[in-house]
């Protein structure tokens, strides 16, 4: 943004005004804004305030800039949590306000990988139940998941009774997930998932690989879970070390 | 992966072997493995097992499957920490056993935006030293940092002189850096600060926008930091809420 200072007065009246009628739903959800000399029209300021306005927007997160197509309106996301906080996907979902569901990709009963293995921290497990799911939102595709527990802890027949993972789990073990460890990962695209969760190529992921624990420390969930990033947003206090 | 459980060793041994053998720089990072049917005869495995192992790889970050164009060795990442440990881009790269050097891209001051003032949490804020930069680790590029602080506390000619602005900004304040709120954000591709870290279009980048605090809750320094996935890769323990 390199407009005079002069004109900072009426940047931050058009910014303002813009966001208002973003908010108000004059520009919905993932449609496209005007072109930049027709909202510069309607807001009747300059082309280069009305860039820094899109440019500030851009930098809010409120809209998106798609190369060679146009600006467009980012939908509010229905849910927000400090990362360090696990909940199951059912409940940041029922968190949001929203009902979950469950569409089942694939289940099968799998030999242990020597990841699994590594991962579980256990040679004994002989079979995995490796579950594929889409987690909807209202109705809405949100989260891809796949999910990896112990065959013989919870038989993989039994998962689709239950849209919860972790209730099943703390239901047929008597134990309670406490915590997970977890690497964060950005995902461009995903070949299948992001058009699963009908994601558009420009569209980024949130994955989070974790591996969840009980109460005294027996790893027994592992996940992937591809979060839609307009949808899932997590945030972070970090402290000094 | 759906093979045979009879070749479930053969898989596990194959993919102990690729394992080794990309350890051992047979396969260098950013390399591309051989197709499939190659490696089948290499390995002395089928096809299938062949797909599981690099299935497998895949799943475990080791390699990525680029669409149409064949497998690439990840470079192995040359920082991993807890998310939630803030430490200066400068301090990461040095605790990697690397030596932090900076680029200059730009440097301006400017008014204050209605979303800085939210941020910094004041009207009061006269102008802004803007500062955009490219860190890099032995010389590579690997991080992108836009970063904003009163132009009246920390004067932005003085930024040149120092590769920390942590550094700066507690020499100049006497105050120290505790926290910062931090929003975690998954980028797919960004149209010029991709290019400048060398990023291939499919290799995503990890955002962190971050508001500094000091000990006594002042906010003093926003950033907003574009990691480079293959490099930097960040971690969080989370707990049941």
């Amino acid at each position: 943004m390199e407009i005079e200072q002069s004109e900072n007065d009426l940047f931050k009246e058009t910014l303002s005004k813009v966001r208002h009628d973003i908010n108000q739903g004059l520009y919905p959800p993932n449609e496209k804004l005007h072109p930049l000399y027709e909202l510069a029209t309607i807001y009747q300021v300059s082309r280069t305030i009305m860039e820094a306005v899109v440019d500030q927007l851009v930098e809010e997160n409120r809209v998106t800039r798609r190369l060679g197509i146009g600006v467009f309106v980012n939908p509010k996301p229905i849910y927000s949590s400090g990362i360090e906080e696990l909940g199951s996907v059912s409940e940041m979902i029922r968190r949001a306000g929203k009902v979950p569901g469950t569409q089942y990709v694939a289940a099968e009963v799998v030999e242990p990988t020597a990841n699994d293995q590594a991962n579980f921290n256990t040679l004994a497990i002989k079979s995995i139940a490796r579950i594929e799911r889409v987690r909807t939102a209202d109705g809405d595709p949100v989260v891809y998941c796949i999910d990896k527990v112990d065959n013989d802890l919870v038989p993989i027949g039994q998962i689709h009774s239950q849209n919860s993972i972790f209730k099943l789990i703390e239901e047929f073990t008597n134990k309670h997930i406490q915590y997970a460890h977890t690497a964060i990962e950005p995902i461009g695209f995903h070949e299948k998932i992001s058009a699963i969760l009908n994601c558009r190529p420009d569209q980024p992921l949130l994955l989070l690989r974790q591996m969840h624990y009980t109460a005294d420390n027996q790893p027994i969930l592992y996940s992937a879970n591809y979060f839609r990033h307009d949808v899932f947003q997590f945030h972070v206090v970090r402290k000094r070390m």
